[in-house]
């Protein structure tokens, strides 16, 4: 297959090339570097992309930006920073890319644990990962030509538990390779409209 | 308990009404009518309602408008109108409410049973109400002062059979007593941070 990997240098899409690269095409999509460069908050480099790589089997995404703070210190604009910086740009990366996804094709986002583990300070993060969630759920039944939709829902990464120390207490830290499998289960298997969780 | 109830002529509202009434003052507000006017999409509107209501125990949210289409159809604009028709207004009510709302207070939004049950074009009313739903799982753990957040999230209402017929096909119709009584347990229960299935 050929796959686009939207964030493929980012400790999620990291976990997906490494579980698929050697029996398919990656395509590496970055904001600063891999084999095309994109704005994933800009529509029109999403346009340019899908361009520039054409017809593809698979898109999957894992990418994303989030707010957090307290939710009585949250303003409408803190809580619209999440839905745009992780709901919308990979919802847009769909949007843009059905035409470009092959008959019986899929597409791969990246959710959270946070809506249905909640952490301090995530509202912002929870919201937007059920947007998400929400989002395959309802596209999957309206894709045309048999294209699939999930959501890869990962608990903390092995690789990000330096990074996030003290911000998830308690939460299980799962293997890359567990998150790298629920890639290869969105684009390889039969599923559709699922959150594959990871925990 | 003085309960602020946000599209109190509404169904959804209507349940909440019914089921609320002559045990607690109830402070009805309306786009076109009700006690208190107010647009839910306009922040300003929404900060002078609460000026106006004063301090409160609980606050209702019943409100919300979706874009309805297939996804292969869908803009970014469009996905867009169903967060900012939905999800945006009902939080913008909790961030702008939460010095408004008494100790031990709560909230109470509205989402639906797209995210869990999907129908054809139901793509954005299903990401509103994921986002709704991880709102209040995520913002439940930030609350100030034991208030409590929650959503209730119904099947199609009995009321609502013949305006919706055929959008729901074999979808269950859940009564308007019900819904009511989902309104009453997270104003009048302990609850927090969870989403109330009515079906």
């Amino acid at each position: 297959m050929k796959i686009v990997i939207v964030g493929a240098t980012g400790a999620v899409g990291k976990t997906a090339v490494n579980a698929l690269e050697g029996r398919h095409e990656l395509i590496r999509v970055g904001r600063s570097g891999g084999d095309i460069r994109m704005d994933i908050e800009d529509v029109d480099s999403i346009r340019a992309m899908y361009q520039q790589a054409g017809k593809v089997d698979a898109v999957i995404s894992a990418v994303g930006h989030v707010h957090f703070g307290p939710v009585h210190e949250m303003t409408s604009a803190n809580f619209m920073e999440s839905i745009g910086g992780k709901a919308l740009p990979q919802v847009n990366l769909v949007l843009e890319g059905i035409d470009y996804v092959n008959d019986g094709g899929s597409f791969a986002l990246t959710s959270g644990v946070t809506n249905r583990d909640p952490i301090r300070g995530g509202a912002g993060a929870a919201a937007a990962n059920g947007a998400l969630d929400g989002f395959v759920v309802g596209a999957a039944v309206d894709m045309p030509r048999g294209i699939r939709i999930n959501a890869v829902s990962p608990e903390v990464l092995e690789s990000c538990r330096e990074a996030y120390d003290g911000f998830f207490p308690g939460h299980h830290h799962v293997s890359d390779v567990s998150v790298g499998l629920a890639f290869c289960k969105a684009v390889e298997g039969c599923l559709s409209g699922q959150v594959i969780i990871v925990e």
